[in-house]
């Protein structure tokens, strides 16, 4: 893309003078129009060190109004983002509904510093490629709108900028380790830019190659892309994603209904089962600390199932430094104003910890679809979205468990009736449960799609037997502890 | 205070177990009643290092709900922490109404290491504790209910079980150089322990010291200290928190009817002096990346007083990458629940960084004073919170810029009818603009009020005339110019 690449003749000053004052006006309109179609913007600018990426956003931003940007310079990761999945850090900034989000360099730089560096090896570039292009495909699906810059400037001019900055101590620390190995290896940096440039260069979010010699005539060049990408998302209708094909290898799953609820268990051996798993418990959880293994446990099921009192028992072996229980209730605004998966990517667990999910993401098939609060395209497509979504945990190194807490209507009714009898209990039922129930085989039909749907081999549904609610205890500790022993006793010391 | 302490006498085993069990069944109907009078609880867990807080957290909440209560482990400070405020990382985990948070290690732990291993100057001491006493207070004084609690162990129970946690190599990470260092160095560092606990030791937030030897015997101290705790705080009727004289060397002010407004500037000089004033806030603006200095600057004024177009003129002169604008709105639902300085603690700048707050706390005094969103205790109580607040800021090195934009009332009239007929304009004018327009006294007074008790030495207000806006514009960023070379050209390179 830069190899080939001819920059556009350049315009005379007063042409570039009179064409930025247009463009000026012209997003003037449009911030208003993003705000009224509640469309998302993310500008990724990327590009050589000291193309003058900074003072061009600079320069587009100028006349914007602060309520509908923002810009953060993604520059090298801090500890705790060294802690997170590679796409985390650009996850969680992807902007509301109505707004721009201009990111200062992005995961195109980032991704060719490690390779250049040695942190990302050969053989993982694929694999991180393949990441890039999901995000970006996942944002484009869910109604973002995504523009990608490429700042070009030579090896000379590079070298020229560089200096000028040196040679003066308050712009000297704007000089990164990083600038200067590109300029004096500018042409293995240069191939690697132009490698990963062609490998996402996706007709939902294409690249722009900005010729960046001169800061004006590069500010006129985003500006006039910007304007003209948004005028056709504001012309056209927004055609429905389409539904793709899950490219991951699933796990067979029985429908709920042939599930055997019959199993039970003596209160002695469940004390005593529960206080040897506890205890395993409690070791592995010390190792994957020590391993720095991050672990995501999914919980969903019908009300009453004993999702919570299953959580409790598996929590209450575990050190609380070491984990957190996340309950899932309806999102805020804040929230829905952004992609529906934005409010998980902010959970995650660090690397060595234990998040468990009191419901999940996977609220967008069930509850989202059944009560009509996303479209039947959005829900359709959330399977593939939720299986990306937990491929790059797992390849991050998380262990996934997802576990579905399961008992019959019976069973539920007898609950119900109880938690209204006992006052302590009372608050836990509410006449929304009520009329889930009268929903049943909705949901049934709804969790039993889902769980075909997304029992990938990484990350596969375990469904809990719960009409014995101890019995479900003793299950879910024993799943855990063999997940965790295959990846802690299979990763090296 | 753990020098004269003599622990009670532990009881026989049978009756640990019985009064845990009471204590548990009574927490349990307590968490009920938490959500009912929406009381947030934090509950700080100090002590010598292997004193086993972690495990008698993990017995507290063993029988709680995970949506009543989160668990944050307090250790060595991220980079990210290190470029905020000291009691950043505490006031951002401040809990929500009708929640528990527990803090494993805390302010004591972090004051008494960072005083152990010289991070903190003896002559320091006193301003952080001074720090750590408002903090607590605050929080009492809007409703918090601060449990404290420091777990005593003997030199020698330490030193046992260290070396238990060292001979495995899973549990060997959990024992630090700090850990090691307090039993190496345990006279000095109870000494150290002792008096940040006797300084802070208040009627609102007192310390409870746990004998730590058997962890059972500890939860059920914690417990029913929690228990008693509780059930005052659900018999007594709260009384409204005293106003407190305000302790800070105040700045004079005019009221507003006093401001001069007639200022005004040509249009030639205003470019002119334009140019180089925002030539030499992009200096400055490097010098103080370079120097780490966090920068704060607050915008309040009249609807239509220019706030935003003064905005993006200073802004418009820095760089991108260094400086945040954050527009504040009304508070969300769950910014709601929590300390009404919460959302300004989550969105302070890293040091070296620039945030612009659009409108800001002072909401407190002005809004939620005259629509009535807080009791007149509330704000009356918010000038000294905020002048604390500010202080705390200062301390932690930041540059606290106030400005005022002001206009009179005809021109706001005459500004509003223009953005009527403008249609790119007219998304800025609202019903409720005409109707804080009907209160413009009730404002004035209240804005009178907020700056006179509000501007400290330290962060004083800045009346801008704005009825010509670009006269407003050149003062701000004379303002700012004036403030960033007082702190850059005083501390020492």
């Amino acid at each position: 893309m830069i190899r080939e690449w001819e920059p556009a003749g350049q315009p005379e000053e007063e042409e570039v003078k009179e064409r930025l004052q247009t463009a000026e006006e012209k997003l003037e309109m449009y911030q208003l129009l993003m705000k009224e179609h509640r469309l998302p913007v993310l500008v990724l600018v990327e590009g050589w060190g000291a193309a003058g990426k900074g003072s061009v956003i600079s320069r587009v931003i100028r006349d914007m109004d602060p309520r509908f940007f923002r810009v953060a310079a993604m520059g090298e990761r801090t500890q705790e983002e060294r802690r997170k999945p590679f796409l985390h850090r650009y996850a969680v900034r992807v902007p509301q509904e109505g707004k721009f989000e201009f990111l200062d360099g992005g995961w195109l730089d980032e991704t060719v510093r490690d390779r250049f560096y040695g942190d990302l090896a050969e053989r993982d570039w694929d694999r991180r490629m393949e990441s890039i292009r999901r995000f970006e495909r996942q944002l484009a699906d869910n109604g973002y709108l995504v523009l990608k810059f490429f700042f070009q400037i030579s090896a000379r001019e590079q070298r020229k900028r560089l200096k000028v900055l040196d040679e003066d101590k308050d712009t000297r620390w704007r000089v990164s380790r990083w600038d200067r190995d590109q300029n004096e290896n500018y042409e293995a940096c240069g191939e690697l830019y132009a490698r990963a440039l062609e490998e996402t260069d996706v007709p939902w979010a294409p690249w722009h190659v900005v010729d960046a010699r001169d800061r004006r005539w590069a500010a006129l060049q985003v500006m006039e892309v910007l304007c003209s990408r948004l005028e056709s998302a504001f012309r056209e209708e927004r055609e429905p994603a389409p539904v793709r094909p899950c490219p991951f290898p699933m796990v067979e799953m029985p429908l709920l209904s042939q599930v055997d609820l019959s199993a039970r268990i003596s209160e002695e051996e469940y004390k005593e089962e529960r206080r040897q798993l506890q205890a395993r418990l409690g070791e592995l959880h010390n190792r994957l600390y020590r391993k720095k293994v991050p672990v995501i446990i999914v919980y969903e099921g019908w009300d009453a199932a004993g999702k919570g009192g299953n959580i409790k028992r598996l929590a209450g072996a575990l050190d609380p430094r070491g984990y957190e229980v996340i309950p899932i209730a309806s999102p805020e605004p804040y929230e829905k104003a952004r992609h529906y998966l934005w409010r998980f990517w902010t959970r995650l667990p660090k690397t060595g910890h234990i998040a468990i999910f009191d419901r999940s993401w996977y609220g967008r098939v069930m509850v989202e679809r059944l009560e009509g609060f996303c479209t039947e395209d959005d829900w359709r497509r959330a399977y593939n979205e939720i299986n990306e979504f937990e491929r790059e945990l797992c390849d991050w190194g998380a262990v996934v468990v997802k576990f579905w807490v399961q008992i019959d209507k019976d069973t539920q009714l007898a609950r119900f009736r109880d938690r209204e009898r006992a006052p302590e209990k009372r608050w836990k039922i509410t006449d929304e449960d009520w009329r889930n129930r009268e929903k049943w085989d909705q949901y049934e039909a709804a969790v039993d799609e889902m769980i075909r749907k997304t029992s990938t081999e990484f990350a596969p549904w375990y469904i809990l037997p719960s009409v014995d609610k101890r019995y479900a205890r003793i299950q879910a500790m024993k799943i855990v502890i063999q997940r965790l022993e295959e990846v802690l006793f299979d990763r090296a010391e």
